[in-house]
């Protein structure tokens, strides 16, 4: 059977985990590709075109804006941020499975274009223990915890719009689980419409 | 988490292997509960009361259909088949998945009544597998066998009014997308709705 890939969204709090667990849920399967967004801001030290973002100017952006080359996209402090189509369906062409780490707005936009699209919504098992891996990453200031709190708080309001809900406690049974829940979509009726027919016309034909 | 059962359906060709699938996953795994069926019709030998059927007189039926204790019930050649209700949402509340093996038409009317059922449609891999199948089973006339592919091409124009599909190819296999399938579906957003609403009442809290 021609298995093609399914269009996965992955959003989520910000200290729930989604990067450890997409880094790791890649490291284990070779099923999956990671979507590479497109962005007009400056690389950082470190971020590499084509890995961490693809790096354009305005114009470049803009472009691919007129060209509807762009899942999604939007406009945060003055630099566009989108996911570029074609990279995302050649790899699902290919029979993989991508995954977008998008922020909820986008994700309803990709939903609204992509109806089959699988909208997965990461969290930690309690509001206790986000504020706890806030504090232990180090990095940021009471204020930034704070503040990021804040918007999880409405971030929140929009989790009943995602199909599943993964609760991050053990990383490694969300990994699992999250892998497993993928794998299970491609058993979707509408993922299966080639072998729907095929089966009516074998029936029929007899 | 106090973590509720959920209600799975599976209907599937004559043929298709239901019953062994069935079978094996109660075997397996001890989070199942089958849903018995009642019936007006006479128990067949080795047949049991609460087993294979709650066997009923009509009017014992009739008053189950009048106190709205079936989840679905229809009438086949002069005798009522349904399914009570009070059996499925007990097992349901104690944790259990309870699976209905019922037809399609009473598929749809459990979803139309409980629109977060699972709808499980298992098909063996081609038609041509599916009378091989009947043939060796060895228990029917040609024409009997001929009869249920006739039948089996008629239910497969309902078959994308399933939400997934299992094509039973080798049993083994089978039985794991089953069992991966329905427990990912317990990942739902609409199952963690307390989780939900925790979630958003700590974060506000804050």
């Amino acid at each position: 059977m021609n298995r093609k890939g399914i269009l996965v969204v992955v959003s989520g709090f910000s200290g729930a985990g989604k990067g450890t667990l997409m880094k790791e849920l890649l490291h284990r399967y070779d099923n999956y590709a990671l979507s590479v967004s497109a962005t007009t801001r400056n690389p950082r030290e470190g971020e590499e075109h084509g890995r961490e973002y693809f790096f354009l100017t305005d114009g470049e952006f803009e472009k691919l804006i007129e060209e509807d080359q762009l899942i999604e996209y939007a406009r945060y402090v003055n630099h566009y941020y989108g996911t570029p189509k074609e990279y995302v369906l050649e790899q699902m062409e290919a029979g993989k499975d991508v995954i977008l780490e998008i922020e909820i707005q986008g994700a309803l936009k990709v939903k609204e274009k992509f109806p089959d699209t699988l909208l997965l919504f990461v969290t930690p098992p309690s509001a206790e223990e986000l504020r706890r891996r806030l504090i232990n990453r180090g990095t940021e200031t009471m204020e930034v915890i704070e503040a990021r709190l804040k918007r999880a708080g409405e971030e929140a309001e929009s989790m009943d719009g995602y199909d599943y809900l993964l609760v991050n406690d053990k990383l490694e049974d969300c990994v699992e689980d999250m892998h497993r829940l993928i794998q299970a979509q491609h058993l979707k009726t509408s993922f299966q419409k080639d072998f729907v027919n095929q089966m009516k016309k074998e029936l029929k034909q007899r």
